[in-house]
């Protein structure tokens, strides 16, 4: 199937992209710089991996987003706080509708560009405190999708039914190089270890039994995981 | 319920924001700037009738659209065709998932300003060409926003069991002036009278039996509609 990729530089994304390469026919990678704390970090990662796999990539700006949006996520936002990203105040970091509007603009672009799919790094253990990454909106996502588009374009979510240290494994079998992806919030010169993003980056490559390759500002022991242990999926329905 | 209104310019939209006046508390208006060759002329009769109403107006600038996404509706596309919207080549003029993008966008601001509810001019004769005008893809898109957001924010369309021509009608009686709103999508100095837009424009107003107020370039006799009579809605599940 000729797919677009959303890929914003972190390891679910990338990952997913070599996995598309393999799967799929990719016409282009998208990505999106909402003005988030973090965009400058995690975009370049995007560019290098498409380039790498000779796709063709687009950058999209959203800057209405920083404007008018509020979250701490954003530039013009407050603090990144830190811990586990259940903790209520992770809330704060949040943008609203984020997903649905990065996968219509995507979804939009594929039906431009002849495309018949979109593929999103969506796993098992995204948080139910987003209200844009929970089962129910994605499969009304993939509808809305499906009916708004003439090619009835589809929305691919390889890793569904994965960890996030499942799509550490997978990624490894294909030869991700996660050294040059990013995750934390914060946009600093280093991964911080200690935000939302960061910790589950750590459990990840723990539950995964893998090397992680990522130079962390801080290696404090990892929070508890509030529900579970780290990294297991909440239930789901089918 | 507090509202943020999509206002394009139109005489739908514009009839919309002064029923959402009447009846709800219209938090903010959203326009949205695409890139198509008539949104220079009909941003400025959204903000002039905010203004009028004293309610926030915020213009969205989507560069990306002209640049990224085929279609004759936008300045890097061809010419805007002549005669009824269901002709063939009127598909030339869809911006795919337009309507997506725009709601989310909507979506994803209301949820930052408060709102609990979105207006858009939706009315039962729009176009079964456009995929994102269709029943079943507003069904899925009001799903999508009530389930993606915190505030289950809900997808209100007081037009839909209207036609163009009842738009017309509800419009007079809340005193819109139809004459400062803009339907051609050439984008010229006056409305052409030609195009699908048009045509429409000039039927509702007969629909109506109301005068209409817009200096046409060209009054040709209005083309046949090929389905039905003019204006009158496509048969609709409820």
């Amino acid at each position: 199937m000729k797919v677009v990729v959303l890929c914003s530089g972190g390891m679910d994304s990338v990952a997913a992209l070599y996995w598309a390469r393999a799967h799929h026919t990719v016409v282009a990678v998208a990505s999106f710089d909402y003005g988030a704390k973090h965009n400058p970090r995690e975009i370049p990662f995007a560019r290098e991996h498409a380039a790498a796999l000779g796709v063709r990539h687009e950058v999209i700006a959203l800057p209405f987003v920083n404007q008018l949006f509020a979250s701490h996520l954003l530039q013009s936002g407050g603090e990144i706080p830190e811990g586990h990203y259940a903790a209520d105040n992770m809330k704060q970091t949040v943008v609203p509708f984020r997903n649905a509007i990065m996968l219509s603009i995507t979804c939009g672009f594929a039906e431009s560009v002849g495309a018949e799919g979109l593929i999103i790094a969506a796993h098992g253990g995204d948080h139910a405190i987003y209200p844009d990454c929970r089962e129910t909106f994605m499969q009304a996502m993939g509808d809305t999708m499906r009916l708004g588009t003439y090619a009835g374009i589809t929305l691919l979510r390889p890793f569904i039914d994965l960890t996030k240290g499942g799509i550490a494994r997978v990624g490894y079998g294909l030869g991700v190089p996660f050294a040059r992806t990013w995750s934390c919030y914060k946009g600093g010169e280093r991964h911080c270890g200690r935000c939302g993003t960061c910790v589950e980056r750590r459990e990840a490559f723990l539950e995964a039994g893998l090397p992680d390759p990522t130079s962390y500002q801080h290696e404090d022991p990892l929070p508890a995981a509030p529900h579970g242990s780290p990294g297991s999926p909440p239930p789901r329905s089918p």
